[in-house]
Order: structure tokens, then sequence, then C-alpha cells
């Protein structure tokens, strides 16, 4: 669960940052924000906030901003019946960036979320800076992480199909729920 | 076909519109732009230019440049084998632009290019702002225009299959020939 007041505040500062990385949203794009604490209950150390630009049946684009050392948990896109699974692209816009993907151990400039080290399996390091992009076939395990500045940036994808990603962490619970709603 | 110097001059300033409209390449991105007149031999008047993030088997980004009073000719997504067509999300990320789409004639900013009114049959206007976003279902006839500033906008698509693209001009021929290549 999230209680409002951090709602608000990680919304309000996640749409600072999309300002300063220099993309336009309309008024209505700006309401539509959201947070995602993954009912890990920890939402300054693991979450994101996303912005759906738009969802069809085929095809989605999102803005998602992981504000200063914030990292989303590890996840993959399983099939979803005659789907091969979610095929995702990110492409970096503004601030740190890293992603884990499998591969050899590089981890560097990333850290382990404390505690959760058994949940962080992927360690390839890939820095993403601005305009780099990263192509995630189906079933690629993933996490990724923000530094100091924080990061902003586009995921653009097949038909979403968020509610049946599956997380290494077995505490995740994926809908988010906000105190009070 | 385009002279080299349309292709280098329209290229080079298409790129400056990026760059004013806040997007961040990488330079091997800047490299990859190109420009196509889609055999009208009048690229000034009617073409645009392109830079193709990503290209999957499933999916696409581009940013598309259209400079002042250019405009892209009239075409549609045909189904391709299984395929119902290409399905495209336009979104307006700079300058002035409009789409004009199926529906009643409401065109009023644009003007239909000189001696070829009969292949621009879409009048129905539909203005692009920045974040302003238009879902072009497949088969669904469109064209673009830019007015006075030339615009910068984003492609998103399901699988790119643009050399099958039909177009209403039947003087169209899609692949772009670059004098001397």
């Amino acid at each position: 669960m999230i209680t409002k007041e951090d709602f608000k505040e990680v919304c309000e500062r996640s749409l600072k940052l999309i300002e300063e990385a220099g993309i336009q949203l309309t008024s209505e794009e700006k309401q539509k924000i959201t947070s995602a604490d993954f009912g890990l209950d920890q939402i300054k150390k693991e979450g994101v906030q996303i912005i759906t630009l738009f969802d069809t049946n085929r095809m989605a684009a999102k803005i998602l901003v992981l504000l200063p050392y914030q990292t989303e948990p590890e996840h993959w896109h399983p099939p979803v019946g005659d789907d091969p699974g979610k095929e995702e692209v990110i492409r970096g816009v503004w601030g740190d960036l890293t992603f884990y993907v499998p591969g050899e151990d590089t981890l560097e400039k990333g850290f382990l979320v404390e505690g959760k080290e058994a949940y962080y399996t992927m360690r390839n390091e890939v820095v993403i800076g601005p305009g780099d992009q990263l192509i995630l076939p189906p079933g690629t395990k993933h996490w990724f992480q923000a530094g100091a500045r924080g990061a902003v940036m586009y995921s653009f994808s097949t038909k979403v199909t968020d509610l049946l990603d599956q997380f290494t962490d077995p505490g995740v619970v994926r809908d988010t729920v906000i105190e009070g709603y």
C-alpha cells in the first residue's frame, strides 16, 4: 500500500523530472500519472512512476520515471495465449539510468536493494543515456535503477499485459493499492 | 529522384528542427536520417524526412519531420498476409502540423498541393499540437502537412511494411532514389 501523501509526492516529483527531460505532455496526460509500489510498501526504494501515452490492442507507449536511487523490481513478460509475450523497447531520455539483464555480472554503478539481494538475480549492467535503446525480447528478466538525478525513459511495447508480468520477488502484488481508495 | 544537394539540405534542416523540438538523438541516429520524395520529384513540396529509432519484427518507432509547408502524400497501410495492416500512432512534438483523415471536409489551415488536388481526397482536418496523439487503424487513408514552422512528430507502429503502402497518387514510387546512388 502507498500512503496518499507518498503517492502525491512521488507523482509530483516525477512530473518535474519529465519537464526537466523536455517532454511535452498534455494536461490530461499529467493527470494520468500513477505510481506502482508492487505491494512492497517502500515506494521510494522499490517502485516506478508511469504515464501511459497510448495503449491499443496491439501496442503501447509509456513514460517511466524513477526518482533518485529508486529501483523497479526484477520481472519478465511471459507468453499470453497465442502471444509470445510482451516485447519492450526502452529509450533513455534523461538522467542516470542502468538496466540489468541476462549476462555476466558487471554490476558497478548500481546496487542491490538492501535485504532483497536474492530477488535481483540479473547482474549484467547496461548504462542507458539519452537516445540509448534496449530491446527486451519476451521472457527477458530485467530490473532497472536510477542514480543520483533520477531517470526518465520511454517504454514502447507490444500489447500491454502488465497484470500478468512475473516477478522474482514472491512478495510482489502488481496491482497498486493507494491508502483510502 | 532527389538531387544530392536537395537530399543533404532537407536532412540538415530536419535535424535542426529535431534539435529545436528538444529530442535527444545519438550520433548514429543523426547519420541515419533519410528523406522520401515518393518519386514525385518535388521533395520540398511533397515528401518527408525520417529517422527510424527501432524496427523489430513486431513494432517500430520513427521520428518524422516535415519542413515548412511540406506535405506527405495521401496513403494507407493495407493488410499484409495474416496481418490486418500496420496500425500507426502519431504523437505531435513540435511545430505546426495538420493531419487529414476520413470525415467531413473541415480543411481550413492547410492546402491541397497545387495540381494534385485529386490525390488528396481526405479533407477532415486534425490539428496536432505537442503531446496530441492520433491513432490510425489499418487501412485509414491519411496525409499530413506542416505549417510555417515545419513539424516534428513521433510515429509508433506495428511492424513496418512501408514498401507495401498504397498511395492515392498513381505517380508515387515508394522507394527513394538519390541522384548518383
